[in-house]
C-alpha cells in the first residue's frame, strides 16, 4: 500500500509507492518482437476498466471505438483504498497514500508527441482533462489535482503511446501551498487582488520572454525558468481554475499548448534526436483556504540539461540559456 | 555575467549562467580520436592555474605532481568578479551571480567512480574538502558551500575523469534555510538540544534502514527517500561541520563512504551497465543565525529513477522502492 511520508528535517512529502517498480518500459526493447501497446485500439482489455471514454453514442464501455479514454493506473503512485489515520512519532510522520491515479489516453493513434496529434485531438484531450478535474472536485474527498505528460525516455515516460497521468491528492503539495502562501502576502502587503496578474502585465509590457499570443492566452519563457526553454502558457485573464473554462477558451489554448510544443522540436541546434518534454497543468486547488487568487496554467519543460547533485542538494537549479535568449530562439521556430 | 533570479510565486530561486552552455562534454563521442581530459597529469595547463593541489614538497604549482588538485572552473555556476545591488521591481528580483565554483579533481589516475579509487586516495580527497572549505570561511563573504560528484551521464556527469565541485554561496540556500527553520521550532518545541540526534538515535533504535554503522558513523537509507537505494551518511555524534573533523575521522568517513557506494554498483539486479549516482556533502552554514544545530552528511543518489511531470510539478518525489527494502538489499552487497 502507498504512503506519504514526510521527512523530519526538511519538511518534504515524499511517495512511497512499491506499486510503481513493476511497470512494463517499452522503449529501446531489443530483439524479439514489437511489444504490445496498451493503450492502442483493440487492447482495451489490458487496461482496468475505463472510467470515461468519448465514443460514438451507444457504443459498448471498454469497446474499441473511442477518441480519448480515461482508465485507472495499473500502476499508481496513490489508490482509493488507502486508509487509515496519520502515524505520528517523535520523528515520523507517515500516513496512508490515498488519493487517484488516472491514465488518459489522448488519441487512439500510436503517435509520440501532442505535436502529432491533430488539433481536434487535442481539443478533445483538454476537454477530459476539464471533466475529470470537475468530476473528481465534486466527489469533495480531494484537496488538489495535477495533470502530466512525461513525452519521451529523458521525460520520464515508460511507454510511448501518448498519454496523460492524473493525480488527486487529499491535500495541497509542498509547491502549490508556497505559491498560496507567497500570494496572500503579496495581496495583504500591496493591496493588489493578484499577484499573478501583475506579474502577467509585466511580462507582456517588457516583451522580452514572450513567445506567442493569442487573443485570451499567451505563451512565454517564465523570467527565473529552472529549465532551458521552459515555457509557461497563461490565461491573460484571471483565471484560477483550467476545469472552469468554456470549451471555446480550451481549444484556443489546447492549440497554443501544441503550437508551443513544435517551436523547440524543430529548433534543431538544441536537440539531437527527439524533444522530450515534460507538461504539467497547475489549476488552483479544490479548497482554496480563503486564498481566492490563482491562474491556472500549462508547464512545458524540454528535457534539454539534467538535475544533478546541486540541484538536488540546495533545491536552487542552474539555468545555461537565459529565458530572454531562448524566447527570442523560439519566437523564430516553426510551429 | 551569472544572475540569481528569484520566481516571484513559488520565491524559488535559480541561477542563469549562459556560461555554462559551452562546456565540452566527453562521454560517448563518436569516430575521431580520444579527447584530451582535462583533468589528466601532463594537462594542467587546459585548467585555469590551480588553487590548491598536494604535491611533493618544493613541486611547482601546475606540475605534473600532484595527489589532489582544485582549479577553478572554466565554466562558472557564479564568479567572484559578479558585484552590484539586487534589483527590486514590482514581481522582479534579481541580483548578480557572486560566488565561487571550484573542480576538484579527486585523483590523477583517469577512473570514474570514487569506488575505483584506493582508500589513502578518498582520504585525501576528503582532507582536501576540509581545507577548501576552512578557506572560503575565513575569508568572510560566502555563507554556505556545497561540494557534490556527478558521477556518470545520467548522473549529470560531463566529463568522466573522477572529480568534485564546490560551490560557495552569499545565502543560505532554500533547502538548508528549511531546514534550520523546522530546527529552529522544533528546538523551542520540545526543549531537545538537535532534531538530527533525535532522529539519530530513532533509525539506530529502529536499525530496519540502517546499512553499515562505524564507530563514529552510520549509513542508513532515509525514512522519506526521495530517490531508489538513496543512502545519507551521517556522524553518530553531534557534529555540525565537516570541515571541523580531524583527519582521523575524515578517514573514518571517507572509507564508509566508498564502501556504501559500492554496494548499490554491485547489486546487479538494480543497475545495466554502470551505476551512475551524485554525492552531496552538506555542511553546516557559516553564519547560523543563532541555529547552532545542524549535523553535517552526505547524500549518496543513485541515479535510477528519473524526476518527471509530477515531481516537478509539486515538489513531492515518488519513490517505487521502499527504504526499508532498499536497505535490507543494501546490507547483504558486496563493499
Amino acid at each position: 500500500m502507498p504512503e506519504y511520508r514526510q521527512d523530519f528535517l526538511t519538511g518534504r512529502m515524499v511517495i512511497v509507492a512499491e506499486e510503481r517498480a513493476s511497470r512494463p518500459y517499452q522503449f529501446d526493447i531489443e530483439g524479439g518482437s514489437e511489444p504490445i501497446c496498451p493503450f492502442c485500439p483493440g487492447n482495451e482489455s489490458i487496461t482496468p476498466d475505463e472510467i470515461l471514454a468519448f465514443r460514438p453514442d451507444g457504443a459498448a464501455p471498454n469497446s474499441s471505438d473511442w477518441t480519448v479514454r480515461t482508465v485507472p493506473n495499473l500502476y499508481p503512485a496513490v489508490v482509493r483504498t488507502a486508509e487509515g489515520d496519520a502515524i505520528n512519532t517523535d520523528w515520523q510522520v507517515v500516513r496512508p497514500g490515498f488519493g487517484t491515479h488516472e491514465v488518459i489516453v489522448d488519441t487512439p493513434r500510436h503517435v509520440l508527441s501532442l505535436s502529432e496529434m491533430t488539433e481536434s485531438e487535442v481539443d478533445a484531450m483538454f476537454r477530459m482533462y476539464a471533466i475529470r478535474i470537475r468530476s473528481l472536485r465534486s466527489e469533495g474527498r480531494f484537496s488538489s489535482v495535477m495533470i502530466f505528460k512525461n513525452v519521451g525516455q529523458a521525460a520520464g515516460a515508460s511507454l510511448p503511446h501518448s498519454h496523460s497521468q492524473l493525480i488527486a491528492l487529499p491535500f495541497v503539495p509542498e509547491s502549490l501551498r508556497a505559491e498560496q502562501v507567497r500570494a496572500q502576502v503579496y495581496m495583504e502587503r500591496t493591496g493588489s487582488p493578484c499577484p499573478w496578474c501583475t506579474m502577467l502585465q509585466g511580462e507582456l509590457h517588457a516583451a522580452a520572454r514572450i513567445i506567442e499570443e493569442t487573443v485570451g492566452f499567451v505563451a512565454l519563457c517564465p523570467f527565473a525558468s529552472r529549465f532551458p526553454a521552459e515555457v509557461a502558457v497563461y490565461p491573460k485573464g484571471h483565471e484560477p481554475y483550467f476545469e472552469e473554462q468554456s470549451d471555446g477558451d480550451l481549444s484556443e489554448c489546447a492549440r497554443l499548448v501544441r503550437r508551443t510544443v513544435q517551436r523547440p522540436e524543430k529548433s534543431t541546434p538544441w536537440i539531437k534526436g527527439r524533444l522530450a518534454y515534460n507538461i504539467i497543468l497547475h489549476t488552483g486547488p479544490f479548497d482554496p483556504e480563503g486564498v481566492l487568487s490563482y491562474h491556472f496554467r500549462f508547464s512545458i519543460l524540454p528535457s534539454l540539461s539534467r538535475a544533478a547533485g546541486f540541484e538536488w542538494g540546495t533545491g536552487l537549479h542552474i539555468n545555461p540559456i537565459s529565458p530572454e535568449n531562448a524566447a527570442a530562439r523560439l519566437r523564430l521556430a516553426p510551429h
